[in-house]
């Protein structure tokens, strides 16, 4: 049986584009000018895009694509689609619908390996209560797979990633390790049952809309993803204008997460996110666990940033749905350092 | 420098998914049933989907990337995007937002060059009045760019595939060739000079919302792709419940066309279109002429079925914009074949 894992060379969001270089290009283009609407685009490295549409309805657009991080097809496509539309769900916006990025060696993956990962795919928009209305497929070197999501919302609503106030609590909702879970994966040392915690969290949805009465104690959310926990909280606390402190010791871990770190299943995301965070990132933590806070995540949590005395409440609400969603820290105002992890 | 097309095997639309494939791996998987608001889908082989938010406003959403057909950097990214505007003009609708999808190898691809291609593509969404508004990309072994587009239109004007009516005339913006000079180009049969014309035409917006008064001439819309004019015009035709008749001579054509396929610049999709509308196709060209009936078109021109009464007003209206755009043949009760070229 085919080892989609086998077939890349990178796999998952540790295949991104690295922040620092990205940043780099982009800097280099002039992009067109923003149209009466665009409420937010790329420049915040926000989750997803805001365009509003009248007084009460505004879309939010998010796009995402990634090598196999699995071998299972089926699982691969799953994760995925969760991964896509959780940009949707990180501003607070409920998907409606979706496209299908998919480019396949055609003379080499059988089509049943294709139409599992489209099987995939598809059990997870149909969770998301999303449709998918079309796609674009093309034949190529390795298999890639995403989903390019719209979904509605309204535009006082939005969960923007600016919104953290100083005396938040931050809360996460998926436990962490993906990165180095997957990466012990594509080295044969672990089996996707060894790892079967890690995939089945991957493939959940962060629709925690669905399960919010309140929504208005969320004053900023990001879903954690390729830079990891120490990049993509820094992102919230350079656009919040405030910093983030971390309690270690708090933050969810899959079972094998620090013994897989510690085996040296690393990705050069790893590397490239700690080069990111560097300046801005103060910690005491060991050689191991500072990896944690680097490891890129696929598909991972929502990190929340929520009025402190809502924050026990909204973990009881979750954890029916989401194993390990934990208050991680809090917000305070700006200091030397955007994040803190002690 | 960098020659973009000696970097992939496939370029353009040729690298498309072939339509018969596609169908086979689609039909093995069981799809999301529809939300609410799902107007068009997939399902027909339309441009693109459209969904309805409210009664007079509707999204008309595409997806679409591909490998370089041109050497230029700047010019295939101006391409890529101007290819995947287009699908929301042949649905009637105006683009508002676009996201990125790009794959590059950074190991080899100096930054320069991505700022190239997003430099073309970000010129031709501000010519048509939308925004980049987010996108995701990765690092892969070969390039790959291309857009997912937003519009908007109203949900009584669409312009879908299936309302050829008999009687109507055909309307074709662009001159047909792009798949053969793009081959001879990545053969080195031809330089960017030579073929100049068809760049052109593919850097073209098809933007003809922009220049007409009345849209409700336009009884349906396609827009000429990977499947070529055959495939294109079957798909529209078996939509539409009719037959539709080419005149061979009234194609417009660029200038190397007819000798570029003489000279053998062929494509797979020259074959998998062949194959793909065979039993659907009447025809008594040539072996080099058919040829063009097969030639799969990256950024090609829309084609329209229109109130016979108005054909030749549209024509003159989009003559400054759109230099090659002719009535190419007409629309008749559904016969035998789907497609006849005379």
């Amino acid at each position: 049986m085919i080892r989609l894992t086998q077939t890349v060379q990178k796999g998952g969001c540790a295949a991104k584009v690295p922040a620092l270089m990205l940043r780099e290009i982009l800097a280099g283009v002039k992009f067109p000018p923003l149209i009466p609407g665009v409420a937010v685009d790329g420049a915040l490295f926000d989750d997803a895009a805001i365009f509003n549409l009248t007084d009460e309805l505004a879309l939010v657009q998010t796009l995402d694509f990634f090598t196999p991080i699995l071998d299972s097809p089926y699982d691969f496509g799953a994760v995925a689609a969760a991964n896509s539309l959780s940009d949707v769900y990180a501003m607070g916006g409920r998907p409606k619908t979706c496209m299908a990025i998919l480019a396949a060696p055609l003379a080499t993956l059988e089509p049943h390996v294709i139409q599992a990962v489209l099987q995939g795919a598809s059990d997870i928009i149909t969770q998301s209560q999303s449709s998918l209305v079309g796609g674009h497929s093309i034949d190529d070197d390795t298999l890639k797979f995403g989903l390019s999501v719209t979904g509605l919302v309204h535009p006082r609503k939005v969960w923007k990633n600016d919104g953290a106030r100083a005396g938040d609590k931050l809360i996460l909702t998926k436990p962490l390790g993906t990165g180095t879970l997957c990466a012990g994966l594509k080295r044969e040392t672990y089996s996707e049952d060894v790892i079967r915690e890690a995939i089945d969290s991957m493939k959940r949805l962060n629709n925690i809309v669905d399960f919010l009465a309140d929504s208005d104690a969320i004053h900023a959310a990001t879903d954690i993803t390729g830079f990891g926990l120490a990049g993509h909280g820094m992102q919230l606390a350079q656009a919040s204008k405030v910093s983030v402190y971390f309690a270690f010791k708090q933050l969810p871990l899959f079972e094998l997460t620090l013994a897989s770190l510690h085996a040296g299943h690393l990705t050069k995301a790893h590397r490239s996110n700690d080069e990111y965070t560097k300046a801005k990132l103060r910690h005491s933590l060991s050689d191991i666990e500072k990896m944690v806070l680097f490891d890129p995540q696929t598909s991972g949590g929502l990190l929340l940033s929520v009025a402190a005395d809502k924050a026990q409440d909204l973990v009881l609400t979750l954890a029916p749905h989401f194993p390990g969603v934990a208050v991680v820290g809090e917000v305070r105002a700006k200091d030397s350092f955007d994040v803190h992890v002690e």
